[in-house]
């Protein structure tokens, strides 16, 4: 029914939605874990066969699900080991080895405060392409060093190109080994919001992120691997409304229901978000702590 | 009941609401105008006795909502007709007389951006104050000109002051004749965003705009004139659940209604708030057309 | 001699140089036009050989100058006449035919005032290509209309890639008929900051730029119809000490000249550029007056 | 002769110029103190007298200056010590004792890089004003915590007020114990842009900043102490081409000198600054660096 169209960009919210109908699925596999000591979940959702795919509505692959109650609370201390947590993370997913060359692309419109996660993320960076280009790798003061570049594509209202357009005429100039795509996605739940961190080696898939890209930004589109990480910061308004009603809904007879979600969720309620009003002081906190962990696991390297 | 706690910032919404109740108010003179050429709707709400503020739940004064469908498209010239529009109410509330002096208070946080409205609005003043002081009004190069200056006091988290405090000081410091506060609103419907402007010889009443301030701007509390001119840019996440809930509540009865309530408006959903993914766009816009009007009324004095 | 170096993006400024040497250039034919009423002088600089080409330090083609005075200071009506002006002038030099696709490139870094002139004007541009991509020309309500993207590439110390990189990446994926690059130059006299526009077929130069371009953007790099759209807002601040100091180096010996000039440069200066104070305001206004002018040759067409 | 009026707003390059003349000035105590493992020179410049105030051209007080070359580089673990350095004194300088209010003002422009240096210290601090005065020093999860407001008054042609005027009327209204006044300045020499603090109990005076503000912030002015922090970030145009000159006319009599001084420095130059290309990132960086120096002091009291 209806609510089967939820929107979540959080493989995690898919699992639990099944979880809640008592559904099994087979072709994913599910870890958890939690560390009570930093009060950090982490659930790693492998989705390993077409049919798992299929029911999941996601690529097959990993998602990390980072989930920490402290992360939207300004504690220098606690988003370090955040970044840490990120860090390692990521250097499972692509193996950070010597002379990596990556280009992260921060997705979302900088001028939306809950959409511009992906662009100040970008801006903390430490971007070193340049100057290895330039001076190569001894001029870094080590060994080795990764080349990092960045990319603020904008979205396609202020552009008029796809995102993806933009990225794949980049990727295919500059050949880097691997994209990492930072961007804010939309979540179904508020209790998700600004404390959880999504890392997936599917990339971006069609349809999500706040402003809902219409192509995703994948191996298969870009030819390169694409390391997605989001954060969900908004919820949509639609989902939110359908979400409190479910209960009450559950009451009505199910062809009801149905009549009843249709009069109720206003189409114009498609095109607005949720978001907390603190939300500029969010964003700013968790643009830094994903970029500390992007700096962290490519300067360890 | 607990849908009389929802909340507007729009002195036409509340009545609106009790007209659906078909609750007449003694003491509220409405008068209502349709340009029809221009599709601007103009609804003037006058609260004229103790009584008719205690059931309208907002002070004494003047109301006057423009409405124009249009008002969130881009179109410089119909922009120019609203600017226009605003200007005449402006005019007639607070009769421009030469050498008037005036601070405009551009109320909210910049750095979310559908409360921007009131500092994107100060930034494209023509601020004279300052020129008048220094080199006299025949500098300006007419006859006689009216003395502007600005101010963005910031929110009170970035500040740990109440913008009351800040504005105050101010007042006291630089004695203008009429303070024009301007403010993102919250309304109760989404239908109404980006739509509406609201201006009221009332001021900033307590409780209002997307931050909520704890005390109001008005005469009683800067000791000069105060006009409120506002434009509904959220919505708060609680009443758009509660809106879309209230037909299917209407089949319970009043002691259930109430519960169900309760149970499903999760608290942080007061923190939250509803706006549309292309504020970016709107608020650019409208901070343009309000900020013309203002000094369309000010210059053509 | 080491005056020769002096560093100017405007032909204009060169071909003064030689003037004040009385040298004449083979090659160079120049048109210079002034209108009294809007006191807006045009100088045409056409660079037509090989030999003009070396001895003015900047590639054959066209380099029209629009200087106004009056072009720093706020007056609507005014920005408007040159808005038509450029607009005249864009429409002579790409003859914008039906359905043309333009790429609208904002260089320089959006985080240093002066700089922020290119992405500014893609800001106010108005972009159709992903509406006539999505519902076609027809959609845009009249008989046909032109395609125009936009793009902010960010400088590279932000992107750790050479803005032609990115830029050949999205032209040869979007494969536009022309590109418009603007961007904020580097004069050589402070007279002329903010009240000058050159507008040229030949691009962006290498080592033009407030940020010096390390390569240019041409139809010679990237394959298509280059124009390149630039206001001086700054003088390097090498160039201004030189300047200051060539009378007072007249009265010695030509030897001496250069020893003074290498003492006196601190070679830090080169990494420093001069500005106006109020150059917020006066980049607002010149970045509206550009995009007006683009968006009524893109739009009149 | 006219090089006296080369404008500095570091007591230290005064001091500089005084022995450079070799002129000893009675009642101004200097001492010097360079700590070799942190690279960071600190300079206390005591002026005592009225004479010596007189000779200096600045108020009586004490004026501290921190030059750490490695400032405006990119190394967090030393922006640390500095911070660090900075907050020890300010504790000299303000007795920080148990619940002290403090107002932390931001001077300057936040539209033009080099001058927001101030606004951004102010978006950094952390602020408890609003949670003290609603909830008790208790809810800090603390025995006692200071009062912390901040503000950003923003710049006279954006507001038609004098800065004086604005944090005259907050100060009264709010009523802190000390104000800190943070400000961009302007140095005489390009060596010392971006790595030089200077902290003094004189507050700020008359004439400086990168604006140049009309009226000092002091005790006599605003009736609490005021302690300013300021970071040359900008040198005068005028200054700059004058300090190059300097040489250069130690060759010529002393009239011919003056006539030669007044020809070249066009009027204009007076209202531009020089200004590092990179100035975006090493505002970034050095706002944070004294707003954590800030934070330091008030949270360790």
């Amino acid at each position: 029914m209806a609510l089967g169209r939820i929107r979540t960009d959080l493989a995690l919210e898919t699992k639990e939605k099944f979880e809640e109908d008592n559904v099994e699925i087979r072709g994913v596999i599910i870890e958890e874990d939690y560390n009570e000591e930093k009060d950090i979940r982490t659930t790693t959702v492998k989705i390993e066969t077409e049919n798992g795919a299929k029911a999941m509505g996601r690529p097959q692959g990993v998602y990390i699900t980072l989930e920490a109650p402290n992360m939207s609370v300004p504690d220098e201390d606690y988003h370090r080991e955040i970044s840490k947590e990120l860090a390692k993370h990521i250097k499972k997913l692509v193996p950070v080895e010597k002379e990596l060359t990556a280009l992260v692309v921060g997705l979302g419109n900088r001028d939306v405060t809950p959409d511009a996660l992906g662009p100040d993320v970008v801006s903390n960076l430490h971007i070193t392409r340049h100057v290895i280009q330039e001076y190569g790798v001894q001029s870094m003061g080590k060994e080795y060093a990764n080349s990092i570049s960045g990319l603020v594509p904008g979205v396609m209202a202020q552009t008029g190109m796809e995102t993806l357009e933009i990225i794949r005429g980049v990727v295919d100039e500059t050949k880097p080994d691997v994209v990492f795509a930072v961007d804010a996605l939309a979540a179904r739940s508020t209790k998700r919001l600004n404390r959880t961190i999504q890392i997936t080696d599917t990339g971006i898939n069609p349809g999500s992120g706040v402003g809902n890209h219409r192509n995703g930004l994948s191996e298969e589109t870009l030819g390169v691997k694409v390391i997605g990480i989001g954060v969900p910061t908004v919820v949509d308004a639609a989902t939110i409304v359908q979400d409190s009603m479910a209960h009450l809904l559950d009451t009505l007879e199910e062809s009801e229901k149905k009549e009843f979600l249709e009069e109720m969720i206003s189409p114009s309620l498609h095109s607005m978000f949720v978001t907390p009003k603190d939300v500029d002081e969010t964003i700013k906190r968790l643009s830094y702590t994903i970029s500390e962990g992007l700096n962290m696991a490519f300067e360890q390297a």
